[in-house]
């Protein structure tokens, strides 16, 4: 368990896909934005403006990152990293817990 | 949209009913606890501890209070208590964003 300290959060929820993805934003000391969400099992494609570094704390997926042509299988603990102004498409095998830290210029 | 500032926060979900409901833990900075959640629509059953006070941010759900035999109809914006050391019933028509306070003594 992490405790994340003296930061602030977006009290309402983003939610997509009828609530199947959900999340809340939250801000770190430095001022760094962080997204907190749980994906439902299911098949999603997320469209990225800044780089994404996405952590997973807990689930199973299948990944397919912008110019793959194949899923890739991934288990908790794995983060990937997804390019800024693009497209990734998941498979949400079973619930899956995950951080998103975005990369600004 | 409300930015809750200087709060600490357990990085890892809580998940519920195969992740149909799940939030994060938040404490404020005088300490108190909040956990601030997503349902999905469906049936559930809840069982407190601690007294809560149910902040609806989005949705709309019936709700069943101990005591009571008939469910009763909420929609967003609203409130409800719900006693220490007993039970809930929630069904949720749309999905519901919430932010629940525990009532310690």
């Amino acid at each position: 368990m992490t405790k994340l300290e003296n930061i602030s959060m977006i009290k309402e929820a983003n939610i997509y896909f009828d609530g199947k993805v959900n999340s809340r934003t939250i801000f770190l000391q430095d001022g760094s934005k962080q997204t907190l969400g749980v994906m439902q099992p299911g098949e999603y494609t997320f469209d990225t403006n800044e780089a994404e570094i996405m952590e997973m704390m807990s689930g199973e997926l299948e990944i397919r990152l912008p110019g793959e042509s194949e899923f890739k299988k991934l288990n908790t603990p794995e983060s990937f990293n997804v390019p800024a102004n693009s497209s990734f498409d998941l498979k949400i095998k079973t619930v899956t817990d995950y951080c998103c830290s975005y990369i600004t210029d």
